[in-house]
């Protein structure tokens, strides 16, 4: 029986030329898998048929987009996920959503190989592999371009010579990987550090520099979850894609960073992410309102190591779920409303109201009302600062 | 022989009053001690006079701002300091410079005991008096607000009776406390968290949303020092300032948060630090180029534990100085320049270049050049996913 | 109405004294709550009878071993517990088992206060405190010894001038506490740093260097709790006092530390932890075998944390229940058996076997069967260290 | 020119084949180097000439004991150091050490290639050839086990059909890596994770169940360096060697455990480290009395990263550099005197003494002295535990 290898597939160029390469190269049948996870461009049902035209014995089709939110994006939310501080995570979480689907595919379809596009020097194969490690550890990985040295040229020429329905347009100057949670944007001239992105690089996102009015909204959460939008109930995809709409026009979500990737490189990258921005800042100032200090001391810790774990491509591993444990139980009272000023690029959180508070008025007011018992702030401090200043007693003495 | 007592004065009403009101309850001597963090307002030399007027037996004021910036501010931009990845330290950095003064001036005057006009609810009596005991353990402390019960009233009334040289003019609405590397604002309607702050309640910054051009600046650092702005030398206390001047004209640095104190109350504070988010921000970017991965990621914790030590008030405690000793080496290599963008409340980095860059161009290029070898990444990801396969294979089996 | 007081009741002198005293101090009631956490000596309705005859108004025992085993002490041994890398929290974990009865018993009988026999200047006046705050936030709390100046002298005095029924022997030279799980010893000339424990000092184990038989014996876990021993089902409180007798028999669990007290001291304390020791020992090892490898790394700072948060009296507080979701996540696979043997003050793991077992004989072995690639290591090793290496070129270049 | 490889060189059968091995290989001139680290056996000189006598071009031997003891040893004694809370690290420490002399060498001898004689499984191929691009990053790396296929079996041969001047005696059935500061055995019928290690595997220690005296020992440390032991100078090589003497024959310092390697899969490893177990079990309690308490808590922290991190063969890398930086600082204090019992396996801590002490026997005693003022604590515990009451009060409401 002949072999059958799973591939991710995209409806481009470089997929649609692997499926008749990896045949090639391995003798095996290939089914082309394509998910959805807001990448936008064209018709799931044009890529299916594409699929089958350059050679696939099957063509499978996914929208993911609200699996794509749920199961991947609001984690991320919960946990303010942002790589170096930054990063939210975009093309880190699609991965594992796209790695399932090409996991069940390969169960349906009997293959014992998966197969991606990636290059052998980014984070995505990384992501692919140890994906799919985890959910099927006997599935074989390959990648044409970084395992059967297929380069961009050969790949054209493979195209014209197999005359493969795809348009060998030009290349884009950039390397682009897009989803609903975000976009980003690589190598060209941006290879140069020094360079500044030109508008050109961003689709997702106005100029913030143009003069316009500002947009306000009112986010409210429940439980961590983002759950309407000016009073209005949304999904989380709608949630993400109506403020990628309404943040995006503000030009909020814009990121220029160098990169510490998982191979061991730095890279220049270039992201947008206005509703994944605009929704972590939310996030994170209503955890302000409502998470107890020592809980959110050492989340900021978790949520650094949630990230870095996602990041590599350890969205599937024990310590991630053991994270998401953690971070579960810290979203418990993350309720109420967080009230934001759009504009100019930037996402600013101006007002925040919940019936889970823990603000105080009582306790924090120096007006009519204090509760504050002043005087155990003596006590306190002594006590407080005892070691340090036992220490500080041998210390100075010598 | 009669004891003293050494003041943390401001020149303000309230440490007017507590000069007079220390001597009645204490029976001791009053020694007025101003010291100039960059705070602006009187002259010294006023201040001075004002706190002999008071009645204060001895006055010494003190220009701190050099001292302030390189001892106190600098190792803050070293340390990425956000208190909850926000607020830049503002008035957590001035007080253990101040406390340095109030124990110099308590041994120089023989003073046993230390005052200062905080409330028995803020942190910043927690950092003066962990401060003190740090450096002088012997010394005592008293708060005549907390520990007297010298209410605003009182102090008026006070005031109007002894006929004291200042003008007990109306209050502003807000408590406001300011230094060269930002302004700190509280209470007032802002006490409700629902009320966004108004344009009357910045000082530091214009309006972000006025149109205006935009402003772009190069930072140059040196082992994380920021040594020039344009190309031409500054100290750090310069830079601070020049970059409150140009950062603030653009709106950089507003912050609106609530924020969890030392004493386990939950309050609202809004904040301005122009030149302090743009030095960060910067600094940040380039230890991106500049710091090797592992070690950038435990910085990154590093940084929160250091905030929370500097925001409580440990600013001399044993483990700030080992984490500074952590911090002073990962700063070996921040040397470089950044150019930024400043505009609409945005400083953003648009451009990165240093000799001591780890970003290798023929590392990370995917044209002419690259110098990755690909086949190298199946083995590591093998490698890198086996713990986690071996776990899953596991798992999947139940 | 007349006011109560709840108080916690050992039936010892101090806390029998203390009902009285508290009586005459507040003109409350007093109500007696004697909690059994495995401390053995007398019965409970005997201590019942005496709070009565001391003059309590209500007298309630309640037999808390299995609570405390189950509720308390299964958490540590999941946590791997131990705080400052030695003491496994033995009456840090007492102190939240009986706040639950007090709270309770407050609630039962309408008091507005707890009261317990603690001093001033140890842990347990925050774990009573903390614990009650955070289970009935509105109840007041009092200790008599630390708030009312109760000294052993003036309570002695009490004793005999109310003619109680309590025999006012000469106090043990120490001060001690014990539960099921240990046995906490300290002041008396421990108080000298450099004096070493003497045997008297010990009950719960047998002198180590005494020449004995060693004890084989093979804990059983199921999800990180202890199911059986040597085969034979048991609860976790019995697991505890069977090791107990038979670790406690070879002389194992004995520690001697100074310790780092949450109000801000060091002070010198001898345990006695026989089970406790003897099977953290054993579910750390049964964890190395079945935990991989980055869920290990993390838990084990985790697992710091968790300690500090108890030892601190934070038992009810929101970080550690969130920590808690993390630990039952990683305890999910740690099933198996462990073979220990006890013998000369050590308890040592000889063997482990497990279901769930990520140990793999075949990826391990150096022998026949070996099925690790080990061309994958080149890959790895180089990508692996890439960042290292890079930042090496820099360096060394200068 | 012929190219040439500078081997890691220890004189047995392996390495003295690799010799031949490689230069078939590779056509290379083999330069052997044979470092000292304490693993005893034969003289170096014995050794130089074995490897000239086997074909190679040059041999240098050096004596790196005292370089190894200082340099990598104290280090871990100042660090604590324990991967998984129990393995002194004692093969992670060589290691760097050796490649130190090999990249000297290689510079002397102009070579441009590495060789060592690690299987493509352990973690040692890690430690070589990471240690090795960070000292020297142009330098390549070769294992003939591992990249040349060169079995036991095959090397044998080679051995017995070039008439090389080593015996090729049976195999010990297990594999043994040794050196001053400990012993580990792996392998045979250890692979068996059920089995108990029996006698016969240890070297460096007694049977610690064998009835004998105990030694009583006092062990000097100045800033966290052992200098002196029982009142008499040593270097830290001294104190390690007199130390595995004498703990050793009281049988301190086995381990068996399950270990997590980095390459990704457990194995299972018998160590003996009297010498290093004595120390740090008596530098981590100098600490706890010389340490306050924030920087302790904090330290342990970093212990695990820093013993991770040298496990993982990183020694050279940056984040152990600054760590470096922090432990160093945290070592300032570490000075005075540790009494230890050496007993049955037990390296037990029995007094301590330190002009540096942090521990106030006047804040500590419950005896006449006592300077704690308890009035302060009630304060301290309200606000301390502040914020988990104010969640609880929320969370209490639902």
């Amino acid at each position: 029986m002949t072999e059958r290898v799973v591939l991710a597939y995209s409806g481009g160029l470089d997929t649609s030329v692997c499926i008749g390469w990896i045949a090639e190269e391995t003798g095996a049948e290939v089914i082309a898998v394509a998910v959805d996870v807001g990448q936008g461009g064209e018709d799931l049902e044009i890529i299916r048929k594409r699929a089958l035209a350059c050679g696939a014995v099957e063509a499978e089709v996914a929208d993911a987009k609200n699996e794509f939110a749920d199961e991947y994006c609001l984690p991320a939310i919960k946990a303010n996920a942002l790589y170096m501080d930054r990063y939210p995570l975009v093309s880190a979480l699609s991965r594992p959503t796209i790695v399932k689907h090409l996991v069940a595919a390969a169960k349906k379809h009997g293959a014992d190989t998966v197969a991606h596009g990636c290059t052998g020097k980014g984070n995505d194969q990384v992501r692919f592999e140890t994906g799919i490690a985890s959910l099927a550890p006997d599935l074989k990985c390959i990648a044409p371009v970084r395992d059967y040295a297929m380069t961009r040229d050969k790949a054209i020429a493979f195209c014209e010579e197999k005359n493969l329905p795809i348009a060998t347009t030009k290349k884009s100057p950039y390397s682009i990987d897009q989803n609903v949670f975000g976009r980003a944007v690589e190598t060209g001239f941006l290879e140069d550090i020094w360079n500044a992105p030109i508008e050109d690089v961003y689709e997702y996102t106005q100029n913030p520099a143009t003069p316009r009015d500002a947009d306000e909204v009112i986010i409210t959460f429940k439980q961590g979850v983002p759950v309407a939008i000016d009073g209005k109930q949304v999904t989380v995809l709608e949630a993400i894609q109506q403020l990628n709409t309404r943040a995006g026009a503000q030009g909020v979500g814009r990121l220029d960073m160098v990169e510490d990737r998982l191979v061991g490189i730095k890279s220049r990258e270039v992201y947008e992410a206005p509703g994944a921005i605009a929704l972590i800042a939310a996030h994170q100032e209503l955890e302000n309102v409502t998470v107890e200090r020592e809980l959110a001391r050492y989340k900021r810790q978790v949520e650094q190591r949630w990230s870095e774990l996602v990041y590599d491509g350890l969205w599937f591993s024990p310590l991630k779920r053991a994270l998401d444990g953690f971070i579960a139980e810290a979203n418990q009272h993350v309720t109420g409303d967080i009230r934001m000023t759009l504009h100019g690029g930037r996402a600013v959180v101006t007002g925040r109201r919940s019936d889970e508070s823990l603000y105080d008025f009582n306790l924090a007011t120096y007006d009519t009302g204090d509760t504050f018992d002043q005087s155990l702030s003596k006590g306190f401090i002594e006590i407080f600062g005892m070691s340090s200043k036992i220490a500080a007693k041998r210390d100075l003495a010598q």
